[in-house]
């Protein structure tokens, strides 16, 4: 049970997770922190929230769990607003896309690595942003992957902190794992990442042309499906690229070498290669139903 | 009305026509034409078609309407079989997603450019294949594109056989609009060709990766729609790579160049490139609702 999980930024996944913890009975108050007084009673008036502050000792004071949920570019700031504004035990963990970058600022700001803050990555969302979009079933059957902090094969990151962390993903309905940092960002920028420039590269191409009307008119299903993370909100994004960016980059090479030897089949009519690559992928499509 | 339309080939879109057709009493009666005669039973079994015949003459005698579906690949064999075994006055359509190899086909076989003939593009389709996934909804609100032949302003195809295609799609729900092969191609290489080259080279590229299981295990909702169309028909898209090659290989180099810039962007750390493709992929992504 939480007595009152903090919120600091009430967007998508910050207020999906209030919603579920909320009808699951799992949490007495949600309390939303953030810059935006005008957003945060809008939440409030949503019933997505219990209350809502800019005061971030106010908002803190009484926390057993504060949940960081802001663009990768503000956590700095975010870690800097609520240092030493919370109690010994309260747990922290956040749901950023990229880890690394996440620890890095913790240390940062704090001096060391907090063994209360566990990072998490809900893998779960929409091309939708804001409280408004939230709904509690976001992360059932969901992934939420923990990344706590291991060195010299010992675990920095508190047990209980961690088992707080599970617990309350678990009541959300996702299935949680822990991993390390790096690879994490291995292979989120793989999945996740690398799909979203692709996918916003090939809209912005498109939407350069002369007639884009026609070329969108003449789109299929297969493009809408393909290009739905084109819709994806540009400041989240901006961040993801830059702080997953030597991961992202790597993953794009990688890529790229992959794309142009298919290029390659295709140039010189090369149809075995073309079957080969082809086959390949469907077999591990239709493989994975992605439940 | 159509009395009797055969297909050459029945599959996800011919059989999905039929069906269409059929439920619109538009259609007295479908007779499919193929090699495989335990397909074409199973097909009629399943009362996507009325009867079905491997017997090219005995199934296109009493047509009016006929329409190829086979494989770009298979369109030389399927004219050849095909020629001199219609009446003067049927007409023939297809649903090939390239235009100008179909029409270069039938000039080989027919000689010169059939004047009945009405080469044509439903942009509809689901990453299934074969009859067992036809369903006659399948192309209501969906785009058809013919793409008749116009040298030098005058128009080679039949006026009539224009208007008994275009008919005919209408009566299955489609929105059906004219334009030239080449333009077709060029068009559809950029919307439908490269996303499911980009599609099938990622999934690919993973798969190939050792920790593929955990890889899958970590994709979310946005990886499974970027890639839904990685699960289509290899041998269909062998056949379009080669068939719309050169369109397919400079849309290819076009997005290869817009992916480039925007990898440099996230090399350099550029916010503002990053921001101004991100949004104006995203304005462009919302303003189509691809209804």
């Amino acid at each position: 049970m939480i007595k009152q999980l903090s919120i600091i930024g009430v967007g998508l996944i910050g207020g999906s997770l209030a919603l579920a913890l909320k009808q699951a009975g799992y949490c007495e108050r949600v309390v939303g922190i953030g810059r935006n007084a005008a957003r945060l009673q809008a939440a409030e008036r949503a019933g997505v929230i219990d209350s809502g502050t800019t005061d971030y000792a106010a908002g803190l004071a009484a926390a057993d769990m504060i949940l960081v949920a802001v663009p990768l570019n503000a956590y700095v700031e975010a870690f800097e607003n609520i240092k030493g504004k919370f109690k010994a035990d309260a747990v922290i963990t956040d749901v950023g896309s990229a880890k690394a970058c996440v620890i890095d600022d913790a240390m940062k700001v704090f001096g060391k690595f907090p063994a209360n803050f566990v990072p998490g990555h809900p893998i779960a969302g929409t091309e939708k942003s804001g409280f408004e979009a939230a709904f509690p079933e976001l992360f059932r059957k969901r992934r939420v992957v923990l990344t706590p902090i291991v060195r010299q094969g010992l675990t920095i990151t508190s047990a209980g902190a961690i088992e707080a962390v599970t617990a309350m993903w678990r009541v959300a309905g996702a299935v949680v794992e822990n991993t390390d940092a790096e690879h994490h960002d291995r292979v989120l920028a793989a999945t996740s990442h690398l799909p979203h420039i692709l996918a916003f590269s090939l809209v912005d191409s498109l939407a350069r042309e002369n007639n884009v009307e026609e070329i969108f008119r003449f789109a299929a299903g297969g493009f809408r499906d393909f290009t739905r993370i084109a819709a994806s909100d540009p400041a989240v994004w901006r961040d993801i690229c830059l702080r997953n960016r030597e991961a992202l980059l790597q993953a794009l090479e990688h890529y790229g070498k992959d794309l142009q030897e298919l290029r390659n089949a295709i140039a010189h009519g090369d149809q075995g290669t073309l079957m080969e690559i082809f086959t390949r992928a469907k077999t591990a499509r239709d493989k994975f139903s992605f439940s």
